[in-house]
């Protein structure tokens, strides 16, 4: 964004946010009506936002998920508008492996958590999605419970291509929510492979979603995975099953106890819970609660959000990189040709990185 | 290097290796005599270290290690001469915490496999050895008997100064002691944190060195190293110690099968070692053959090596892209005004990430 531009679109926005609500300009000349117009649009959105309106909350994730030109800088200062209004909420990250019912789970622990007062906001990211467009109807279908509480939002997955720009919406769209006033944001991965790494690098309570029978459940997921949880709930302890998971609860106790802690100063643990019978469901939220109590005091709380916040600037700034240098199709074909000669042993990999940027 | 420039240097190369390896140019006009003075030296150099001189291979490995510009261009002559002749080993990694005893078990590890005829060539990554300092010294004295051998090759650290440094060096370190006909390559970490990711990137057998109890070992460890791992030695089982080391061995066997497999199709196990007693070493080593064997036979051997080479170049690709960026004062400057001003709520991130690259 051009600067001086940038900066009289904040001062519209400004002038938006005193002068009424109503959209209207009274009194401004003709010539400024229109682009006016446009930014006053962003300071009533981001009020309705604030007011808690879901249909604005919506409107503006529309937005933030566009990748039209124009929507992407209305976005930025919308996003800019409601910044001071960020970070007043739990962030918790939700992941398992396909079967283990994170769905039936968001759907009973959010609603339990709405009935303590507590406004819920569901996000998904899906780096999949655009690929297998699946999940987005599951989604609307899935927690229709949760989804008729007043105090819940639930949004589908966003359809962005590439898993950076899911990271990027997923996040913006999480900043969006907490200036909307919801204090729990449950972000599930829907994906497999690389979202859980993300999606650790946004929340602050990471939560493992198992079966029983530890070891074959593991087989499935990604490495390293169960060193990034905060807490692991074996699901669907109910009826015949809930022998074996407590079984398995104290097989994860013992796996986590050789594991290096995911967050320093808390140890993380393992629950038994039944969304269908609605058991262990408020033993999880004292579970989070502890963590909280516990982060907070040690300032790790703190550090681990600028850390991510440092870690996000960064890492788009490396995709920005990559990106120019990789859509650049001359760069792309002698990348795939000197890759060939390095596999054949016709060139050292240094070699072919010095004949990548001689020029 | 220049495209021509580099064809020549590879002419003279080949003249070199026909033309007797005297180092003398008969009949050579004066005008040319400098230039190819420098490339016979690297086909000298080349022939000598395929002969299996530790000398001249020490000369070829300080080459690799120099940052004059001259060199390195004389270092990778003297790598593509030699690749057609690399890739004939098996590339060992070996980590564990501090005080874990990798030197004394690569030590006693490295003299049986001497006596069984391999060649047996350690090589150390250390990230932090340029900080530190310290190491270097203590390569040298600690594997009295291991240096000592015919068929021993005992590298100290590199002092590279960054890790992508330290990581390309001992790659390519590697691929001329492969040439040198080394068969078993130990790269033993000798640094904590990223070092052991960039081992596991460069072998085909990653192997952890603990003590008992396996608990608090690993709590000093590095997050999801023990699903890097493709074998798990519990060392110092001798004495009083054989005991508490089999009931480690069996606790690290439960849960390495929780964990998903380092190698696809490679049952990760643990074993019992007495690098003092020399208890456990041929077992290590019929583990590492197995290993091999299984490996070859679903061709994930080559796979991997594929992979591995490929990695490495976009790795390289990137960081020279980082570099370019980083190295620039301004971009430097700017990004950490960009940081603050997010940081301090000012500017979204996506804002301060345009803002870096609008011009």
């Amino acid at each position: 964004m051009d600067k001086r531009l940038e900066q009289q679109s904040a001062l519209f926005v400004m002038d938006g946010v005193k002068g009424g609500h109503d959209g209207m300009n009274y009194g401004t000349p003709k010539k400024f009506r229109k682009k006016q117009q446009n930014t006053l649009d962003v300071a009533t959105l981001a009020s309705e936002v604030r007011a808690g309106n879901r249909i604005s909350l919506s409107k503006a994730i529309t937005l933030i998920e566009s990748s039209n030109a124009e929507h992407k800088q209305q976005a930025q200062s919308l996003l800019q508008e409601l910044l001071p209004h960020t970070g007043n909420s739990i962030r918790i990250g939700i992941t398992g492996v396909p079967g283990a019912g994170k769905s039936s789970f968001i759907e009973a622990f959010g609603s339990m958590l709405c009935e303590l007062g507590k406004k819920v906001a569901v996000l998904a990211i899906d780096p999949s999605s655009s690929i297998s467009g699946g999940s987005i109807l599951g989604d609307k279908t899935r927690m229709e419970e949760l989804v008729r509480k007043p105090n819940a939002f639930v949004r589908p997955s966003p359809s962005a291509g590439t898993l950076g720009g899911v990271h990027k919406k997923t996040r913006e769209t999480m900043l969006v929510c907490e200036a909307a006033g919801y204090d729990v944001i449950l972000i599930e991965t829907v994906g497999v492979g690389q979202s859980e790494t993300y999606v650790r690098g946004m929340v602050d309570f990471f939560l493992l979603l198992v079966l029983t029978g530890a070891g074959d459940e593991l087989q499935g997921m990604k490495k390293g995975i169960m060193e990034l949880a905060d807490g692991i709930i074996v699901h669907k302890s109910d009826g015949d099953n809930i022998r074996p998971a407590r079984k398995t609860v104290q097989e994860y106790k013992q796996i986590l106890h050789f594991l290096q802690p995911a967050t320093p100063g808390w140890m993380s643990t393992a629950l038994a819970v039944s969304s269908h019978e609605k058991t262990g469901l408020q033993e999880t939220w004292e579970m989070i609660r502890a963590f909280q109590e516990k982060v907070y005091a040690s300032n790790y709380w703190t550090i681990r959000r600028h850390k991510q916040t440092r870690d996000w600037f960064h890492a788009m700034i490396t995709d920005h990189l990559l990106d120019s240098f990789y859509q650049n199709t001359d760069n792309k074909m002698q990348v795939s040709r000197l890759e060939e000669a390095i596999l054949q042993g016709q060139l050292t990999v240094t070699q072919g990185v010095n004949k990548l940027f001689e020029k």
